[in-house]
């Protein structure tokens, strides 16, 4: 029973409040108690995404959202472009192959952003893809990809659809989806939204409707157009995760209160400190370049086994950061700011991993880094 | 802010101190702390559903829960045998039709329970059926069927195996899986469960994963072989809804304290009482042959419209029944009596039915019913 500091980009803590929203009694569904939350929902979800598409609302976590976005669309056979930079990149091709679309793999070095022209280049030279899929901000690198250019350049095709998984971008930087031609966007409710895992929310451009109509992959589940349809009355086809859609009432309205402005500069603020920490602590950032707001990944230092730092950190300290994964497992950790996690909270984070270098050997000076991040964060 | 009463077949009521274990901070999933958790649930797990096979937890409702139990099986083009007697044996139709699999449809008059001999028959008749799909309780019109008996005509074909939704079935009464060889049994967290919705539980026999090594429909998120893996390393493949699986912990440690039996013999208790309080309101039941231990299924006297009777009784006395779907619509009312709810709640629900047909002009003496599952709860 100790008190536990969760610091990694998924699952991120839930503000006290709403864990007792969600703490009622739970309501039926069908009735119109529910269907005023969903009707409020629904509408605050338009605003986040920045849009006049509907957003669905679904009972998984964010994976099946991005099933969602592959088995709604295309058909058995299709060619569809996939930005491959890192585990969930890997997961978008995995998924196409599973429901037996052709991926074309743009495989980008881990810790690098994709270049808006290798997408340009391939929708010139192969006729009938149907659509890009990458990521807003690839979690397992911490890396934000040039969505906006993306967008501009898919836009120009008539029948290719824009894809984004926004599970680390939505609620974390501005994804203005209509503007940038976003036509299917995929979130999660356990990262910038505040929320335990178990809901996924995805937002449909009238575009990606007409291809919606010609799809033959089979789907029941996760079938968009019959929650389009429900939606409409302000329900779901199926039984809808209650209590976690009463607690994004919650997060919404919160988000809605500090102003989504605000929400994106403190985020902003956060991650520009994080990475001031980086040379503070003697440690190089895996994507100088192109990093995103959600998290930083910092390349363990020579010697020292990035895993074992995790697992010390969470036992010793019961502060949860995130190692890397597949190919760079044991290589980085990642360090979450967004959603509910504030400025003084980023300071335990550096302040743990400062603590756990030292205790493994790792000539380090304690208050270097956390002093770098402070003069970001408060500064005017 | 009204006290609310919530007597549907799901979701059902969650007891406050579940509630409140789940508005505990998150913890991450990918920890020693959470990977403990899915070691006490998975082993709790078997003894409630009387099996020795692993019994996987995805975060979804049931119906995802279902379709895993299709597109993880079969082969496109493959035949099944469907029991329909209802709005989710349809579903199961519905399910197979949407991945290509072809439903040898045994219609059943809704209300009414399914002849064993029909699915012998079909199987004497039919070569290379490879799966029965039914339920072990309809939801829709509170009927068992008889699953101990199919299980053994099914068990006798090497190549065909028996799937059972058992969403209100598991909980509410005894479903000897192992024994009555069931091969693949799905549940929900929202029923017997005590749980808000969001997470599916499906149990996979040995024969049913060799069907699997062969299956081609198209799966990624439900995918039970990757599922049963991380499984095996108390973890699952994709981020697992957190909060709802502490939140079963609870519920599994609940039912094991008050004993599986008793559970049994409680909600049995609470059934026959609500059938006994039918004819003392002078009410007929939908389903008096074979009643399910869920809920119980009454027929909207005539002249009164069931739909606007239930809306009544939640808008007037903040109780919650549910009414009739599809083909039953305004046709009947259902009263659930499984998990959290107990003999008082019974009452307390069958009370607010009395009222409500009182307050729409229909003649009825207040008490009579209440009286009649009285006499039953307390009997010695």
């Amino acid at each position: 029973m100790r008190k536990y500091y969760l610091l990694a980009p998924g699952p991120t803590p839930v503000p006290p409040e709403t864990l007792l929203a969600m703490a009622n009694p739970v309501i039926h569904h069908r009735t119109p108690e529910f269907e005023a939350v969903v009707a409020e929902v629904k509408g605050a979800l338009k605003e986040l995404f920045m849009t006049n598409n509907d957003v669905i609302i679904m009972a998984s976590s964010g994976t099946g959202g991005m099933e969602a976005a592959v088995s709604n669309f295309l058909c058995r056979g299709d060619k569809a472009i996939v930005v491959r930079s890192g585990k969930f990149g890997a997961r978008w091709a995995e998924i196409c192959s599973a429901f037996g679309v052709n991926p074309i793999i743009i495989d980008v070095e881990w810790g690098k952003a994709v270049e808006p022209e290798a997408i340009a280049n391939i929708l010139k030279r192969e006729k009938g893809v149907k659509a890009v899929y990458t990521q807003a901000s690839e979690t397992s690198t911490c890396v934000v990809h040039p969505i906006r250019e993306i967008g501009a350049i898919v836009g120009q095709h008539d029948n290719t659809i824009m894809v984004v998984d926004g599970i680390t971008g939505i609620g974390v930087f501005p994804v203005l989806s209509d503007e940038w031609e976003l036509d299917v966007v995929v979130t999660g409710s356990q990262k910038a939204l505040m929320l335990p895992p178990g809901l996924a929310l995805i937002s449909v451009s009238e575009k990606a409707w007409r291809l919606a109509k010609d799809s033959d992959l089979p789907k029941y589940y996760f079938d968009l157009a019959k929650e389009r349809k429900n939606l409409n009355k302000n329900t779901t086809a199926y039984t809808p995760a209650v209590s976690l859609v009463i607690g994004l009432r919650e997060s919404l309205r919160r988000m809605k209160e500090e102003g989504l402005d605000n929400v994106f500069a403190r985020t902003d603020r956060m991650a520009r400190a994080a990475r001031a920490a980086a040379p503070a602590m003697g440690l190089e950032l895996l994507a100088p370049e192109s990093p995103s707001n959600c998290g930083t990944a910092y390349k363990v230092p020579e010697g020292i086994d990035g895993t074992l730092l995790c697992n010390t950190l969470n036992e010793k300290y019961a502060v949860t950061l995130a190692g890397g994964q597949d190919s760079l497992k044991g290589k980085i950790f990642r360090i979450a700011h967004m959603g509910f996690i504030e400025p003084f909270d980023l300071l335990i984070g550096i302040s743990a991993v400062e603590a756990g270098l030292k205790d493994m050997g790792h000539p380090i000076e304690l208050g270097k880094g956390v002093a770098a991040a402070q003069a970001i964060l408060w500064e005017k």
